[in-house]
């Protein structure tokens, strides 16, 4: 009897749908929570103020206690950065993670200080978990950093499979990715495959790790001057293959930027990265060495304008300083927005004498982690699900997918393009639509997780675009009078005729308030007649709607 | 003897150097001034609240006695929407612009109500003008908006020749460049050269209109519903190619947009756009016609977010909503910083069941105005010019640009790699460096030219990335006591402990200041007091620097 009593699971994202970046899956049954991934986002420009974007946990808050663990699938911070932030507000019993992953969420626990609060334990390819009702494996994938894996959650209801963030590279550097293994899973049976969408849109195939390494290797041929190369810190294999380029050249290493220190050291203490010692040199020993003995890595290959290159290029930075001849490579492509950034940079490198390659000068000088179109349909054959829920990117992205699993022969009605917090439910190897759970996001503004709303957000945006007028008015409340008249301050307010035109505001709003004072009335009521009728003239003067703020001094 | 005396010119930019936009080139004797353009520059997000960027006018304000005409190469806003604001500070005697630029000209005046103050003179392709001691001629371009042209300044010292913006393109939408008479030029001698940049780091040649139009054939064949096809409005050749396929193609065209409206009428009127009447009908007709008799015309390929697409793909417009079946064509690609602003779209059009077609999905919708390498070399080599300086292009482009000169005989000492303001000198032939001339930037916000500055810019930045603390006092400065005491008022500020931060603060700041009015101080003084103790006590609870805005009342 007991064997069928169903116990429906509930496939709910809190963060990776309609979107790239804060990835965070739950799996949820009556008496249990397992989640994979807790990623950050980083912020646009037009959330000023902000440093990274998480899921809200609300609903991870209410069920709490229903949480068994965490599973990481690898190290890049759209799938562990939020963590610091969870642990916050939930606990987590234990948290799964391959080696570096675990290495890397350990150091950024350290630095909140609360690497204590929890306990990380480490898993492998041929690791087995029994997670209350949830049978959990894994399978090996190709990524950008090592130690990227696939999960397997075994149910009384049916077999689920996230691939977690993949490429089928079969010339990769480090381990291949464990086709066997998916080919077998499939054979058994797959009901729902959740599968990385980031690079949906791209045809044909995402070029192996092995193209790169030979164009980075052609550079170090045919450079005579220094080399400087700039890549995102979290791309550890990228950085294995720079360093071994530069000691295969016979060139020192010169590491710049606190993130690739951390994260060359991490690597290198579990031997991702081999160099020897003597290859490390540090910035201030440049200059004992030849211009054709030196490989500068640093991070800000997108611009970004607190970072290494950003500092080098602006000629801020206190030991590396341009020189003609230097041959920078910006080994990344630009993520959408970035774009000015590192044409601003790529201007002050040329400027300083520097020859600047940039994805759009070779492609090859890099490769995307993700896999295009013929790797997405060759993993859809291999695990040949059931039902289908592209996940990881923005709606176009999952949309593609969905249209690449039916022209497979997946029936339409079994692919599901969902948004954050849209609910599937497993019961019985069938998967139907459910109720949505409370989503919705969280902005951290430093180390904490509370703090920004929307509203304050609003503010920000609202002080950018027509700055703000204080109209600051004292009064004294027994005698129902104002005191003198009321001053006027302005913060990024267009300066036309500004003497006149406070003046004048000043005055009107200095009536209104006489009035106002005449009748019956409370400070609200004062606050709201001093905003329109300031806003009302200066708009009428200015054409614009600066921020008023109105502030009531009262004597008693 | 008249003939043997010296008078050099001066050659410089007041935008366009260092930069894609605000083009602005002058050519000045002792006796004269000649502009060749006059530009705007749109802001990115780093200027908020910013419409416009137009070139600091100052050098020709001090010099506008000599004044004698701006030429205009052609009608895109880079080079004459800073026009409206020139006239604001300089008469300007006389505007030479081709047919279409003059129009285009003349509109934007009306709206701006200033139509009268200038006297617009349409020039063609064999006109030529005595200005004082520079003899003027022209030679039509081909570039993505009809009557572009090149300009011929003979002087007294040596042959200018400025190419304006320009592609060579072989099979053109309209008139052929004209390669015979740059040629002629070239083997007359042409002392110094000016050369559009903005694309010299495209290798070839930029594909021709031609393969544009076959694209855009192509998807009127296959499409079954309707079609949506946005570009920007100054790019009159497409919309010529996009209306005329419409119409082989039995489609009613509908144009959404006032921008784009305004410059359909315009080029209808004189006949460089070719629809009959019948075809186009307004957004409320849509519904009268099946929707393969269907195209909408508009503005939004960059993804503007009050542009035309921007609206319908939000369900915002009126008239226009997206149905499933829709194909939506960006003819355009993405200018560097609006690919998430574009994303976007795509994404809000997806869901609402259209297909998206962008540049990179099918790379000949959109073909760009500006020439490649191979059609740099060809115009270098038909001109033969003895010095060499590139110009419209930020610094890279320019010394691409510098670099191809060389690589085709052109001495690297003829070669000048300017910045704005920076002077080039031709006399007797020959071309020296002069000293600079006073240059910069004016931001515009709204209509008028005055009252935004950096100061302003640097507030509004400020307040966006900490929000803003207003720490108001009211004070008896007979007494020399404070009344009551501080407020503190916050906007955008991080809120976390919000109420007794403000408290602690609002304590601070009362004792602080009570101890200063004890001494003999003044306002200047008190008011460094309160920013000092609340700027300092917030950072230290909050790890930021919210701005201080110290408010004193005075009783008295």
């Amino acid at each position: 009897m007991e064997k069928s009593i169903s116990k429906p699971v509930s496939i709910y994202a809190l963060g990776g749908l309609g979107e790239v970046g804060k990835n965070m899956y739950c799996f949820e049954n009556e008496n249990q929570i397992v989640i994979i991934d807790c990623g950050v986002k980083f912020p646009g420009v037009e959330l000023p103020g902000i440093d990274y974007i998480v899921p809200d946990f609300t609903h991870l808050k209410n069920n709490k206690n229903k949480i068994r663990a965490l599973i990481i699938t690898h190290g890049h911070e759209d799938h562990i950065g939020g963590i610091p932030f969870l642990i916050q507000h939930v606990n987590i019993p234990v948290i799964y993670a391959p080696r570096l992953a675990s290495a890397l969420i350990k150091s950024r626990l350290e630095e909140y200080r609360i690497a204590d609060r929890v306990n990380i334990v480490e898993y492998d390819s041929d690791t087995k978990i029994k997670l209350g009702d949830f049978n959990v494996s894994f399978f090996r994938v190709t990524h950008s950093i090592p130690d990227s894996f696939g999960v397997v959650l075994d149910t009384s209801e049916g077999r689920i499979v996230s691939t977690g963030d993949f490429k089928v590279d079969l010339t990769p550097i480090g381990p291949d990715i464990e086709l066997q293994k998916i080919a077998e899973l499939g054979r058994e049976g797959v009901d729902l495959l959740l599968s990385d969408s980031t690079n949906a849109e791209n045809e044909g195939y995402t070029p192996s790790e092995k193209n790169v390494f030979d164009s980075i290797n052609e550079i170090f041929n045919d450079a005579q001057g220094r080399i400087v190369v700039s890549t995102f810190s979290s791309n550890i294999s990228r950085i294995q293959q720079i360093c071994e380029s530069a000691v295969a050249h016979g060139r020192k290493i010169v590491i710049v930027g606190r993130s690739m220190e951390k994260v060359v050291e991490i690597a290198r203490g579990f031997g991702y990265i081999k160099i020897p010692d003597n290859s490390i040199i540090p910035s201030t020993d440049i200059k004992q060495y030849r211009n054709s003995e030196i490989l500068i890595l640093c991070t800000g290959s997108q611009g970004e304008p607190n970072a290494a290159l950003s500092r080098i290029a602006a000629g801020e930075h206190k030991d590396v300083k341009i020189i003609p001849g230097d041959t920078v490579v910006f080994s990344s492509s630009a993520i959408p927005g970035n774009g000015i950034m590192i044409a601003h940079i790529v201007n002050l490198l040329t400027r300083c004498g520097a020859d600047c390659i940039t994805n759009s000068i070779l492609a090859d000088i890099h490769s995307s982690g993700h896999p295009s179109k013929q790797e997405l349909r060759l993993v859809l054959k291999l695990f040949n699900p059931k039902y289908f829920m592209p996940m990881h990117g923005e709606y176009r992205m999952l949309r593609l997918h969905a249209e690449i699993a039916t022209s497979l022969g997946i029936p339409a009605e079994n692919c599901f393009v969902l948004d954050n917090g849209d609910v599937l439910t497993l019961a019985k190897h069938k998967v139907t639509r459910g109720y949505a759970v409370e989503h919705g996001v969280s902005y951290i503004d430093g180390k904490d997780i509370n703090g920004l709303n929307d509203a304050v957000i609003e503010d920000r945006k609202a002080l950018t675009n027509d700055g703000m007028m204080i109209v600051a008015v004292s009064i004294d409340s027994n005698a129902n009078t104002l005191i003198g008249e009321p001053v006027i301050f302005n913060r990024g307010v267009i300066q036309i005729n500004i003497t006149k035109t406070i003046e004048e505001c000043s005055s009107l709003v200095g009536k209104a308030v006489r009035e106002k004072l005449a009748t019956k009335t409370n400070f609200a009521e004062l606050k709201i007649v001093i905003k329109n009728v300031a806003d009302k003239y200066l708009y009428a003067k200015t054409q614009r709607h600066p921020m008023i703020i109105p502030v009531i001094m009262n004597k008693n």
